[in-house]
Parts: C-alpha cells; structure tokens; sequence
C-alpha cells in the first residue's frame, strides 16, 4: 500500500485523469468521485468519469452538481488515461469501467478493509467513515480549496456511508469535517432531505399494504410479509423492498425482524436482530447465510409454513 | 442581560442549586437539565430537580441517565434553594415547578431569541442551535471534564433540536461540539436509534391505515386523512397523529400536505408547504392561522367537501 502523500505525486504528475467507481454506485462512491472531478478540474487537469451506470434518475442523489453527466454512456478507459482513479471498489469485478490493469496505471482509494489491492498503487484506509472522509483529506493536502460544489458532494458520501453521522464508525474527525464542509453554506438541509427523507408514492403505497399486514409476536418478532399482490397494488419494483427488513426493528421492544417475500414462485427470507440474537445461525438451518445480525435464504416451503417454522426458532432462541 | 462569564460566578457562589425546564420537556429541555444536574454534581453543589412532569415513562428518552428520577412529584421550589436554573423555557407561564419569583433568584439559560427575560438573570443565545450547546460551554467554562452521561445529555439535547443535526441552525460549531461529545466514547449510535427510529407498534399500523388512504393530486398536493376509527383499529393515541402531516412533504415532488383529522365532531386541517407556498394564507381563510410553511383550522365542513375546497385552493395557487 502506498503512502498518503505518495497520492499527491500521483496527481501531480498526471494531465488525463480518470475516474470511476464500483457499479450500482452509493452515495459514497458517487460524492467521492464528483468530490474529486470539481477538485481536480480546480487544478486544471483533463478529468473523465468512466461509469456503466446511468445516475441520470437516481432519485435520492438527482441533487448532486453534474450528475446528468454521468449517463453510463462513456465506460471504455481510453489509452490515453495518465492515472485512474476507482473509488470506493472492493475487487476488480465490481469496477463500473472497461479497463486494461496491465496498460493503465490505476490509484485504489477505499476504506473497506476488505479491499483486494487490485489497482497499480492502492490506498486503503479502514478506520475512515466513508471514501469521502480520504478524499476529503486529499483534497486538502493537495491545497485546494473546499468549495459548495466540493462540500456538497463530500457531505452526501459521508453521510451515505454513516447512515446520517449515526453509526458507530463515526469518529470526532469525522463530525469535524462535516463542520468544516457546512461553514461552505451549501444548503446542507436540503441536501439531507432528498438523501434521507424523500420516498416515491408508490414506496409510500407500498409501506401502507407493508403495514397492514405486519405481526408482533410476543413483543418481540416482527414478521412482515410482501407479495407480488403488494408490488402490482402499489406500482412498487422489488428493488423498493429491499430496506423493508430492517423497518421491523425501528418498533420498540422488538429483537428480531423476519420478511418473508415472493421470489420466482419461492419466499426469500430475509433477517436482522439487534442486540446479541444470531441470525445466520437460523438462515443456515435452511440452507442460507449472512453475517451474525443480518441473514438470508431461499425457500420452497410455502408462506405460512415458513413463517411458523421461524417464529418457533426464534422463540426459542429467545427464551 | 448578564454576560456568559457571569453564569460562573452565579454558580460558584452558590450551594444548593435547583434545575427546572419547559412544561412537557423535549429532548432539548431534558438533556440539558440532565447534563447540567450531572456537571454541578460534579462541583459538590447540591442540585434538586423540581419538574412537574412525569419523565418515567417517556419512550424515547427512557435511556438517559436518571430520567427515572424525574416522576413528577417534586415541584415546589423550597426557600433554601440559592439559585434556580430555568433552561429553555420562553415565559414564565410554562415553567415545569411552582417558583416564588419574588423570592427565589432565577437564571434563565435559552436558545430561543423569542425569550421574556422573566429570570432574575438572563442569558439568551439565538444563534445556538440548542440549549444543550449552551450548556455544553457553561459546563466547559466551569472546567468540568464531559464524562459519558454528560455526553449523552448534551448530544440528546442537540440532536433533538437540530433534527440530528439536519436543520439550517446546525453551524460548525455544532458539529465540533458533537465530535467533542462521541470522543468520550458513550454509545452514540444506540442514543440516536432510541432518539429517533423506535415506533410504537400502534404507531405503525396507524401508518398503515394513513397510507392506505392516502392520495396524490397532480403530483404536488398530498391528502391524508386521520379518522377515529383509525385511531381505535390501530389503539393509537390522538397525540400520535402530530407529525403525520409532515410525512405526506417527505414524498417526492409533494409541495404541500393535508392533514384532515376528526377532531370532536368537527375537523381539524393542518397544513404544510414546501418551497414558496404560502399556506397561511388559505388557513386564514378558514377562520385558521400559523406560520408561513405550518398552519392550521378547525372546521364543521364535511370531509369531503372540505377537501375539495382546500384542493382547489392549492391547484390555484399552484398554477
């Protein structure tokens, strides 16, 4: 791994500079590589984004300055590229360009601790909050100056990646810089709004149906259920279901959180617990994985089947 | 009114120290009151809390230290007290404690620019986003190291009055001050779940009976409506409908939310903008009033027929 200093020269020394991410980029991967295309444009360099993915309907980032541009039309790393930069991408099958790693000289910025070290020079840092907090500090060690665009853009990747300065990731470094980026005056409580708070009509339809339907066992097992019924009624796409799960534990007193979904004629079943409640122990008993606190599997049995399979487990673990 | 070092030296010189707030204590009231009360302890002060609301049972601040010792029962100011603090609390009509003020010396500590001056001492700071930052520099100025509760109590004030540091009133400052608070390493993320993402049950499924019905009109107007049968199928409380008007601004492109709600026979309409929409303007209409962006009415019109009228206002306006 380079050093952070060693990042500087980098740039220094390179004209065309390119820029990239991992695919179906976040928040983070996104503020972070605009962060660094406003800065680096400040030092006059040629810069390029290279994306597969077309960010030009992304609802909650559709605020960022030059977002339109990014329409995933131009994803063919050019020979002329002096440096790339892939931000926020743990391995090189997550990479949202066509490049050659043995032609192009190539600059991994990261903070997953996880990363494979895939590009020519990687820098990762694993106790920083987010992707945004590094290229913030590069930004600053390069001596530019932090301006609205810049701010804005780095607010939206550290707030993605610390869940809005709430995870435990966060550090007083981290609360500092975010200081730092608001004293800019950028409209930062609008920009939390449409990162945060902004829901589709049909997400609300869905929420509704979603709602209704849930149960409470024992004050303590949430179950929730959504169906392809669910999705026609509300207008919803399975994508919008994806965040459903983890509604289950916002309800007090609750411990563990189960959605059972409609997936290709079978239930996905997804789990979240809080507090020391192993789920993956439960989602490998039918045949799934995960990690301790969030787990999944796919099942034939039938809703109603699994649902009291489930809460008996639970109930026991709960004991 | 006196000067911040003042606040020093009243509380040097004085030995038994009461603590009082607003009538039905925010997070913002409670969490500097408890933070104070755990810094003068630190000083040897005796210190009394005299509150006459019953903070025991409040869900989401049940996790701050010693909440449970504020049930309500102590609120007479006895004459021994040298010196009472009143925090947050814009008139003497809405002290939580019964106060001789002809007899009892008073220093008021508030971040509402709006404040009578009813103490004996005053100290009003409109650009603080809280009460909790306030007290965060008394207790500093006072050379008290912020222990954990200390942290706890304070970051509880700021978060709640800055809506987790998203309003426009949250200044560098603010963010500094909370990095300063998460260095003393309390369990920060578990404050802000308790703080703002636990619902009741109940709350839940009244969401879901209120998103069932819930509708859109030209993409900008949201209607929702709160009957008593929704309250009685999801045994919520009238109490839990306040900021489900405020839920129809989160959907994307809604540039104004109605709330008609039962209320006593009749209905009572809260309304809310975003951007440049004027809705008190269209409440005066209706005998109502209130802010700019938050008004409100009560009216003996049908549910219906109400709602046609205020539809056909805003389309009008939004024309």
């Amino acid at each position: 791994m380079i050093k952070f200093d060693d990042i500087k020269s980098l740039i220094k020394d390179s004209e065309n500079i390119g820029l990239s991410y991992h695919v179906s980029p976040d928040g983070d991967a996104v503020g972070s590589l605009l962060s660094l295309y406003f800065a680096l444009k400040k030092l006059n360099k040629n810069v390029t984004i290279f994306s597969k993915d077309n960010l030009t309907n992304t609802i909650n980032l559709r605020f960022l300055p030059s977002i339109n541009e990014i329409d995933g039309m131009n994803y063919f790393v050019t020979s002329d590229i002096d440096l790339l930069i892939i931000l926020d991408c743990g391995n090189v099958e997550r990479v949202s360009c066509e490049v050659d790693f043995d032609k192009t000289t190539t600059l991994g910025i990261d903070h997953h601790i996880s990363n494979d070290m895939y590009c020519t020079y990687n820098f990762v840092q694993g106790d920083a909050s987010s992707t945004g907090e590094i290229v913030f500090d590069i930004i600053k060690n390069l001596g530019i100056e932090i301006d609205q665009n810049i701010a804005k853009c780095i607010y939206t990747s550290i707030m993605t990646d610390t869940g809005g300065l709430r995870f435990e990731s966060t550090s007083q470094k981290t609360f500092n810089i975010v200081g730092e980026l608001v004293a800019t005056k950028f409209d930062f409580w609008n920009t939390y709004e449409q990162l945060f708070l902004y829901k589709t009509f049909s997400k609300v339809k869905l929420l509704g149906l979603v709602y209704n339907e849930l149960k409470l066992v024992d004050n303590q097992i949430c179950v929730i259920h959504v169906t392809n019924d669910m999705l026609n009624k509300s207008n919803s796409t399975d994508e919008q279901t994806n965040d459903i799960v983890s509604y289950g534990l916002t309800i007090d007193g609750v411990r563990v959180s189960i959605l059972i979904k409609d997936f290709n004629g079978k239930h996905k079943v997804s789990l979240r617990s809080k507090g020391c409640i192993n789920v993956c122990e439960i989602a490998k008993k039918f045949g799934g994985g995960g990690h301790i606190k969030a787990s999944a599997f796919v099942t034939d049995l039938k809703r109603d089947v699994i649902e009291r399979m489930l809460v008996e487990e639970f109930r026991n673990l709960l004991k």
